[in-house]
């Protein structure tokens, strides 16, 4: 085992990819030297690494070769066909997109919450939705201790998740508004709900029931997500999961007003405990004195955070509860870093023999 | 009976205020005089009905002689005061606020829903809250077929509800964002969460997880109004309801993101039809075309818009719904008009004989 990497942040260039390597120049892994990735577009750019700067280059099949860990974030197309190649050239992948996440020989890793099933990795290991990743920090407490029945949850996503030209828009949407009276049913949109998908609505003053596209189940992909997720994560294909995902006009900061049913009826004063004591998540829970997560605290916070904690009116097994994390650093680029770093405190950095990944 | 009504509005000045007046020149109520009564503070100045300009009168125990009928959205405290005034003076009142609401001497009214609940009226019938009414326009068709046994519900609650300032407040918050690059955790806030409460924080690019003030059960009394007032007005009080509210950077329009368990599991194609041809209800729900209720279309309209309409994942009997209204119209002035028309579609603006309110 090498004692400094050379990694490569293949999407170097946007809302993540940026987070990213801030995350790294402030991480515990001894890197040795740090590729930027991108599109040619990109290519000859510049990104910030620490007190550095650092000459973007095209993404290749042959950019891998000598790196140790790529972190990738630039689209499941660009994982789907790129990742593989890292693999074959001797790195770990860390892969922020959803392309990889269901597939059987790809650990899908919370650290705080799954970091055993990074031993059976096979080169790539996926990193959750943003959307899951904060309710996997505030359930699996409360699960270890009482089981887990049922999580019927509701989002509050921010605008971040779809990209910084998606935060771009919005702002000019909210100028239009603002500052030239422009009636929000008027407003030019090209990006939100998903860029994917035909019609665009404006997020300015709205709330947006669709974020991604819709399956056949009349579901959304990214509820979808929260659903499988979540059964693979925690190792239960029991736990009954649906979603309803909601992008509100907030820039950085995922909220989710989460009811779940546990196995056994839970003391709520002692989930309160278990929460503030569980990595990665921090109890912010005292309705008297007005104390609750709020989504613009949460920016620049690498934490997960709780509150509303109450028993269903009704149902004993019930609890209610409201969980807010920075979807960019907790929802993508710091929980793919936190996954090098436990890769590496794990002995688990290093080539794979049998490549068990398609090259495309 | 009267072939005209002379009308008088509490309250004139307010966001439901000047709407209440708005749907009054539009309601086929017929309509001899308004006056339009407010505090002394708004003595002298006007507003707009229909084509006319009306000078404020201040309120006063003595503001309600020939007065038909009174619509009070000026605060609880001014409807616990001076309601009873006006049923004294022979006025039949539509009120707007808390106050009343779960009186058991007062009817608890959407006119679509439970119209029948006014023939016992007292001289005080009570509007729902505007988070209530919505949700009973969205539920009502499905429990007269398939039954109600829970609702969970997660409300995106715009910033009207609380008022014009509020609505300044959110504007000048974000403006201070985006022309003058303020982090929103610095901005001032004097209004939001809850004017009546403590602390104040921003809504700009915020979710606020509190409405109201809390009560002593951890949930604020918005959640609590959701949970007694579907219990009134569907006249069973073994519906289960938990509620989460939350207010988001929308300034009209509240979404709700509802999950329900019916007593019979349901057809979901009938129940989109059901609710299609429920009155006040509009179905908007073709995912296949992105077609789902937006905040920003509701902006203006009396109806209550539902989609997103799918089972649960798991409950035979679960099913999910998305339902956004115009919280100022139907969720507020609209319904209050709406009530005084069915009041006297059925005969029943009338004195009334034994005053069953306390005179304070």
């Amino acid at each position: 085992m090498k004692k400094e990497y050379n990694v490569a942040v293949v999407g170097a260039t946007g809302a993540v990819g940026t987070r990213m390597l801030e995350q790294l120049a402030q991480s515990t892994l001894p890197v040795a030297s740090v590729k930027a990735l991108a599109s040619k577009r990109s290519a000859g750019k510049t990104v910030k690494f620490a007190e550095k700067e650092l000459v973007i280059e095209e993404l290749t099949e042959n950019s891998f070769t000598d790196i140790d860990i790529a972190l990738f974030s630039a689209g499941g197309s660009v994982s789907a066909k790129y990742a593989p190649y890292a693999v074959k050239a001797g790195a770990v992948v860390v892969d922020n997109t959803s392309y990889f996440r269901q597939n059987p020989d790809v650990p899908l890793v919370v650290p705080e919450v799954n970091p055993h099933a990074l031993d059976a990795h096979n080169g790539i290991i996926a990193c959750p939705n943003c959307s899951t990743i904060q309710m996997m920090i505030a359930l699996e407490p409360i699960r270890r201790v009482y089981g887990l029945k049922r999580v019927i949850v509701s989002t509050y996503q921010a605008i971040g998740g779809a990209g910084n030209r998606a935060m771009d828009e919005a702002r000019e949407q909210l100028k239009e508004v603002l500052n030239n009276n422009i009636d929000p049913t008027e407003l030019k949109a090209e990006i939100l709900p998903s860029a994917g998908d035909k019609k665009h609505y404006p997020i300015a003053f709205n709330a947006l029931a669709q974020i991604d596209v819709f399956t056949d189940n009349d579901y959304t992909y990214e509820e979808m997500k929260m659903t499988h997720e979540t059964k693979k994560i925690m190792e239960d294909d029991n736990i009954a999961v649906s979603a309803t995902c909601v992008r509100v006009p907030v820039l950085i900061g995922h909220s989710e007003s989460v009811y779940i049913e546990t196995e056994k009826v839970a003391d709520i004063d002692e989930v309160k405990r278990l929460i503030s004591e569980f990595p990665g998540a921090i109890l912010e829970d005292d309705v008297a004195h007005q104390i609750y997560p709020q989504a613009i605290n949460s920016v620049g916070r690498r934490e997960t955070f709780v509150g509303r904690i109450r028993r269903d009116l009704d149902q004993e097994n019930g609890i209610h509860l409201w969980c807010v994390s920075d979807n960019l650093l907790k929802g993508a680029a710091w929980n793919s870093v936190q996954i090098a770093e436990t890769l590496h405190e794990r002995g688990l950095v290093r080539p794979t023999a049998a490549l068990k990944f398609e090259l495309k």
